[in-house]
């Protein structure tokens, strides 16, 4: 009998001899050269645990809320467009594996399955992802999200521009299925051009999204608003000042500008930048639970999952999903108890080490 | 004929050669992605020896004491469960062995031979290590091991709950002898989990291990008090508080908890946060007489080797730990010589540069 | 249908299987080891850009001037001897390559077309480079590119001596074409020996040139003057006082002196010694418009390319060099996009990191 | 027709060829696990020349004196014992190789020719280099170089036991030949052991060496006095004190005692310390001319090769030493042309930088 994977190297393993060679490709490329792709491991790997011993930690309490959501772990799933790719029930799979993990799910703009397709079978919290394309479309889906009750809005903000993942131009891919948000309505989304570049695709308009559009979201919804994609302490601080609710601190896994620093390693500046002032959140490369308790130390309050979803599904569709989730709960609750932590809201920030050589420095001879 | 093993490189080579795949793999794996057990030996080989020269060194000195008991090296058997896996004379030979060589074995709590039966046939000094699982039985195991005459006990202090080796898990591996000090008592111990998941298997309570236990222990014998796997300054100075009365610096070869430092780079600030009130030994990577010699230069008394124990049973018995512990012995006597010094009691610390690079260091933009 | 190239990769790897195995070689290899080579692309890509998000970046103008010359961007083909071995149209082809993306081209001195040929088909601005042999021949050749209407004059200074590329010399690689700028003279130039020692081979003056030529090149020309192959900031300190209008910070991709700092490492204290006072270009080892996004950044007005128009002429002639310059465009254009930036003359050095062990440092213990 | 060798690597490359594998590998091989031997490499590589252009660099005089002995180049051979491993000439042919490039060859005490059979034959200067076994058998060797007209006596001092190399120990290596400086007197010499343990074997006496004999020795001859082997600056500071001649800063080729700095690592603090109060040399990874240059820039006054002159004697025996030195000394020439420097004698320590990352540092969290 095969072994059940027993850590998210094995779901990746599995997913790649299951997927078709464009699928794999797609989900697994960066940008460019994927210099920043691989950054994200190496980075993490990099950052060590520092372990307190003899205390009582028996009773570890991983539940958290997000936003005033109560969910199980801090650990959520990051929106990516169109599932279907990797399993055919697609996005409601997902919203499903979440959900039986407790927590949430952030659903993207192009999905296979709609909003309320997927509202209709999640049973979790959910949140929309957001590509603003124009004030009416934006109103229309955050309006649909609402009425879905989806808990809140994160909006992505890395993606002014296409970059298309040179694996994906290579294989000619193209995504294969609707854009079910979109269904009847003549256009076409998705923050990545397609490789056939079919000349009917709704080019995204992102190159014009500003601090205006943040202001004007804020003022059209009373759901949070969460910004996906912030890299710096500077546009952290403006999030700040313009009422966002939550950052999601991310290179988006590598996958739109290539050479920029790893995720982990732009975190402690906006920590310090952002200073409580709203809830912050990490992804690009989590893999283990060692390094969810360590962005949790340096100070997010959740970190999210991209790829990984595209394996579980690949392997066991909600389950699958659900599986990954449960290893990184596992893997997280043992780092925990290795370090004489008790409570993923009250982590000691001694816990976690950066490498003497980490990081950006000065410039002098 | 075949040349005699010339140092551990070669033992770890032929104990690979004559032990069953998944035997093998248990004794080298380490925890997780193995990063900790990986960096146990890069940082050793990065720390440099300053070789003074133009001394007499005809006479060098290798003999010490470790916790008053003499030892003929300052490089003693660490404490590992279940030695009949290399060797069916398992922790007899053993301790044999590093009865031959003058030093001190430490004797786990989850044996393939009692601590009775090791008494009996051991030349050498023994310690007891221990896992705590209850007040009871930690108590029977210290009152056995009194009488055994063993010199210390050695309390495991970083397993508060059990980490599965990978790649034991990969290969359905279960520990296939009994835990001899439990005969009879229908319990079973380990600090690992069984890979079936043996339901009779006795899940270790360890994580309610606190400094309260540490207390009582001091309180019910006057064996001197060593705790295993300590990793930092905070846990080595409570050890000086609760009146331990020596420090094992380890990180368990990298076997429980993934991405720790190194156990040499955890070092140094121990050694200068305990300041002499405690003894200090490491583990974790030792696998050259310059290794030792750079560990007891940073500060330690003495150093421990786990997994070379079981290569040395493997390839040859009580005479293989015996041929282990001898070639470490003859590597720490010539690079003493080389670097100008004639006793392990009085090194000087200049002999140990410590690479710019090393360690952590304070993260600033 | 075969993919048109998609990254700079794409056309070396087309151009390694066109082109001979001698030309290759001579094409791609560096000095001696090739250490800095290499390390003109891992101090690259080690660079970090830092996205600016959330503004209009709608419009983004990469349009700019070298010396007063408008160009398309701030990209320009570097000097390199003897077109032909790529493309039977060489330096012509280069020339409407170049023009075709509205940059300039920089002609050497050891053409296989003749100044006055290129200048008959060149649709964009040329420069000269120049060899300093003598005054005689370098007064001619400063006279032809002004009366061919060449817009500035690039001296190389870094090559007091040749040095032998080791694998051309393995291949007995001997430039094949005649340097065209000499027709008829009985003459031979280039800036490299012979492999085959060819006794007629006019042997480069070059260890004599000091700043008294600077000077009197200075003195015959209206022309700007551009000094290429300066390392550091006493050179380029020296350049400014001697009046030169541009420093082209180089190293000549690795091919001359190996072991020395990557191109872009050398830049800043020069940016900061110079001080705006001429302008700095750079190349040696960019690829990717990210490459040339962090060159700006942190100061040249421009960058060249050299190799890479080499694998452009293997791959299509003019079409293959315009098709290198147009990629180069587009990843600009996309980076700087993604780094909120909308005009190459206005750009935020704060977007690009230095990495903490980068350059040089004090040495003490 | 084959290609004349290029650089030193070449000559490795066809010396691996043609020695026999056992013989190969004693000349190649460091010690343990050749950390050191690796890290002279990989330091030198990482140091950089800085270039200064447009000086008139077309005149460079690579003549020195070394201890007042006029040589045409700063390199020289540095002692290695039995030089019939590579060719019947043995030590013979290395001193006329060493001659016709008008530099120093330092003879080993344990060579295949003995003092009296090099010197008739050497055409350039020679020094002794002596194992200290007896003040007897030093005052002997040293009385005997005097009357041959040798130049110095050069004691090694980081020798103070054996080290097998690994490598030769798994070969059961044995050298072959005779030490001929003892031909008749029923001792044998050399600095290692033989792998056969011979039984007849002369063992050193070395780990009793200390300044006495320093001393001892200074006061037997007018000649004068090198050490060989120093690593760090306390040592060279008692060797200024004892009135040394010269220092050559070695690890022996990383052949003595692993895990030590590179010997371009210690440089820099034995320069400050040294402060020109006696001559320095370099030893241990020297490859290329910009090798030598770098130690040059650093504060040495010569450097030696090793190896490389095994190389060359199996290729060409004195020819091929010839072509070793001379490979060495074009190298040197053409790296001094690029870094603007006409004189090995006054070069200026500006050209050389130093990595950030070098070297050691304080550990502090």
């Amino acid at each position: 009998m095969r072994l059940e994977p027993i850590n998210l190297h094995d779901y990746e393993a599995r997913a790649k001899e299951l997927l078709p060679y464009n699928v794999w490709n797609e989900v697994e490329s960066g940008a460019m050269d994927e210099v920043t792709t691989r950054r994200n491991r190496t980075a993490l790997e990099a950052l060590v645990l520092k372990p307190r011993l003899l205390r009582d930690v028996q009773h570890r309490d991983l539940s958290t809320t997000i936003l005033g959501t109560p969910v199980s772990m801090p650990v959520f799933v990051c929106p990516a467009g169109g599932h279907k790719i990797a399993h055919t029930d697609g996005e409601k799979a997902t919203a499903q594996g979440a959900g039986m993990s407790g927590t949430i799910m952030v659903l993207s703009t192009g999905t296979n399955y709609s909003i309320e397709e997927v509202a209709e079978v999640a049973t979790g919290p959910v949140w929309l992802q957001l590509n603003h394309r124009s004030k009416d479309l934006s109103q229309m889906l955050v309006r649909r999200a609402e009425e879905a009750g989806f808990k809140a809005v994160c909006l992505t903000v890395d993606s002014p521009v296409p970059v298309p993942q040179e694996r994906s131009i290579r294989n000619r891919y193209d995504h294969p299925f609707e854009r079910a948000n979109f269904r009847g309505m003549n256009v076409k989304t998705g923050a990545t051009v397609s490789a056939t570049g079919d000349p009917f695709a709704w080019r995204p308009d992102a190159a014009r999204l500003t601090w205006e559009e943040i202001d004007w979201l804020r003022s059209i919804t009373p759901l949070p608003l969460v910004l996906k994609g912030i890299r710096g302490p500077e546009d952290a601080l403006l999030a700040v000042e313009h009422g966002v609710n939550g950052v999601l601190v991310s290179n988006h896994g590598g996958r739109q500008v290539d050479m920029t620093l790893s995720s982990i390693e732009s975190l402690p500046e906006i920590v310090e930048t952002v200073n409580g002032r709203l809830e912050l959140y990490l992804d690009s490369g989590i893999r283990r639970g060692s390094d969810v308790l360590k962005a949790l130390a340096l100070g997010v309050r959740a970190v999210g999952i991209g790829r990984p979803l595209f394996w579980g599904l690949a392997v066991g569709g909600a389950e699958g999903v659900h599986g990954i989730l449960e290893i990184l709960r596992k893997e997280l609750d043992r780092a925990m108890a290795f370090c004489g932590q008790t409570s993923v809201q009250h982590l000691e920030r001694g816990i976690v080490g950066i490498p003497r050589t980490w990081g950006l420095g000065e410039y002098d001879f």
